[in-house]
């Protein structure tokens, strides 16, 4: 298994991956484990012959499979997607968002079905004129609650219009209230705005803001994990919001009941320490509860009273390249103990094939190859097509790369 | 100087602590420490021969000497208080407020005039039928904007009536906006209400709230460090600020512009370790700015969003007792190093006397009566009539003294 790293086929890989989307939910950390060692194609293969080793997979994957064949559905939303105008975009593209790899290194402290769904994307549907990397390079969260108040649309406004006005892309769902508002105001700013959706970029859900959406996929970017088709289950949701988390600077909210979507999305963004920003609001208004419970239970959310002080805590556009790209060295803190001393193990200089990184590593050759997977996620190594391996230390180049 | 330790006639001790309250401003330091050191009547007799060694204070002195002679202000400033029915309050009474002695310990970073005048009363005027002390030890302040909205009176009515109704005592200054709000609260609760003013007790400022300062001096107190007559002078409210902050177990901010009294108080409150609460409010306010600013700048202030808050913050009631019996320990801890050394020098058993305790310590006799002095108003040790001294290491005896 471990040993079919030839470089794939583009498109192969694509639909494989669309195909895994549908087998188990996106973020999956099994799935995205074995894409990781093996590849999608390979990993489809696995799956579908019922050989998963993690047992509610092979039920999951044992139920969806008796509803249609993954293979020929995948084809089918990719043929629709392209009549569509929606494009997929997997990690090997340019346009690929550099910072949902970072879900890669999340801890799961607390066990759940749904907490299983939290590694990065497979693969991301996207409707819109703007490369999704470079759009999302620079982007910030502004969510909050549907049933947002005046007072929240207006703050919501006064914020997305004023990053759209800054050049910051505005990202937020797609539901009624501070979502809608969020991004009402940052096309009125003559911005970029991306609603990140929980369903098929097809239907976006809800359909009332329909008029909403065909304007955002005009003037800026309709993304979603799921294929054409897909609906908005109530779980999806929640694995939806840990991209939105992952993918820009910085997260505000404006209004949020108590244990609302938001406040789940604000752990997430504070797990990946990304800016948690929220707003503060009456206290006689239950759609400021969330955000004051927020506000008093950790002390890395930061208040915010609005545009000014939200850009101050992101930073200027520019600095969010410095940022990342001293990023390797804070996911080297996060690496297992095997990763670890494997990367000690590739030369500063000069190639290794993965035998001698073994050998010099004192570990396993499959360990070997499965731990370079994970470090060619995190950009610190790159696997070159003749199977050695080389650092991947340049700043610059890393620099270069986050904003493509 | 430093010999006459003999004990003072209560009411030459009252009626010169009066005179010095209008020889020089509440909170003077300078004064503060001379009446530590030599007592009430013999600092008012250095201070009246013109031989204060501060410049500033000797200036000041000698301009108000000019407009009147100070002990005969204050004979008839304690004669006008019998006829209205108010009463002094001096340190060895039985209702002298406990929590206004940790002012004795304040670190002044921040040089200038006004922060000068930080240092425990010399004497407290009280109009109201209760015992100072007691109403006091188990209080919260509830204080915020005169130009108070409609959101902060309500949200101030909410939390004022709850604390009266738990028995905690309310205190707030006289102004109009949240004080008053604050202070009606409490009384509706059927609460202890206390006024700390900035002016004399026989004419609150402003009059318009006339009659509330009257049905306070019935069913709660009004208290103020000025003699009867006395002007709410602009900078006399900073000073007042800081019993506010001492006398309270915590703060409450429920509206306050930026840089207003209300955040100079909360600073205060900061440096004297009790509780700092403040109330959001919508970002669109200019009376919540000043709340805002002030969550932002400091993780010890706490975001409370009604009673439930407030309460959890400052605990129960009874609990503060067993904390102020934790403050010797604490307070040593700000001790300059010949009080330790002082200190560390006074038996556990048995009485001491100054001479013994010189030669123990290796200070001078002189150092040593004016350090016993600074002891003694921390609670730290017993100097008695015979002149020796004793420790006051009992936590029973001091939670009582909390009390009374």
């Amino acid at each position: 298994m471990a040993g079919d790293q030839a470089p794939l086929d583009r498109d192969e890989d694509a639909a494989a991956r669309v195909a895994l989307t549908w087998l188990a939910e996106p973020g999956n950390r099994a799935v995205w484990t074995m894409v990781q060692d093996i590849g999608a194609p390979a990993t489809m293969k696995v799956l579908l012959a019922g050989r998963a080793q993690d047992a509610s997979l092979r039920t999951g994957v044992q139920s969806r499979s008796a509803k249609g064949d993954a293979r020929r559905l995948a084809d089918a939303a990719l043929r629709q997607a392209a009549r569509l105008g929606a494009r997929i975009v997997i990690p090997t593209d340019d346009e690929w968002p550099g910072g949902v790899d970072a879900l890669a290194t999340l801890e799961v402290p607390v066990p759940g079905r749904l907490n299983r769904d939290i590694r990065p994307p497979l693969c991301i549907w996207v409707r819109g004129p703007w490369p999704l990397g470079e759009t999302l390079g620079q982007s910030v969260a502004v969510i909050g609650a549907r049933a947002a108040t005046g007072y929240g649309t207006h703050v919501t406004g006064e914020i997305a219009y004023g990053l759209a006005d800054h050049e910051w892309t505005v990202v937020s769902g797609g539901a009624f209230g501070v979502d809608a508002a969020a991004h009402r105001a940052a096309l009125a700013g003559g911005g970029r705005t991306v609603s990140v959706l929980a369903c098929g970029v097809d239907r976006p859900y809800p359909s009332g803001n329909a008029s909403l959406f065909e304007q955002i996929a005009e003037t800026g970017l309709l993304i979603s994990e799921w294929p054409p088709g897909s609906e908005p289950l109530r779980h999806r949701f929640l694995i939806r919001n840990r991209v939105i988390a992952a993918a820009t600077r910085g997260t505000v909210i404006v209004e949020a009941a108590a244990r609302s979507g938001a406040v789940q999305t604000m752990g997430r963004v504070l797990e990946l320490h990304r800016k948690a920003m929220v707003v503060p609001g009456p206290v006689t208004s239950a759609m400021s509860v969330g955000c004051h419970e927020l506000i008093r239970a950790n002390p890395a959310v930061r208040l915010v009273t609005g545009l000014p002080q939200v850009l101050e805590e992101i930073g200027r556009i520019g600095d969010y390249t410095a940022e990342r790209s001293r990023g390797p060295e804070h996911q080297r803190d996060h690496l297992d103990e095997e990763s670890a001393v494997l990367l000690e193990a590739v030369p500063h200089r000069g190639a290794a094939d993965p035998a001698e990184l073994a050998a010099k590593a004192g570990l396993h050759l499959r360990t070997v190859l499965r731990r370079l997977s994970l470090l060619e996620t995190l950009g610190l190594i790159t696997r070159h097509p003749n199977g050695t391996v080389t650092l991947r230390p340049s700043r610059p180049q890393l620099a270069q790369e986050a904003t493509t």
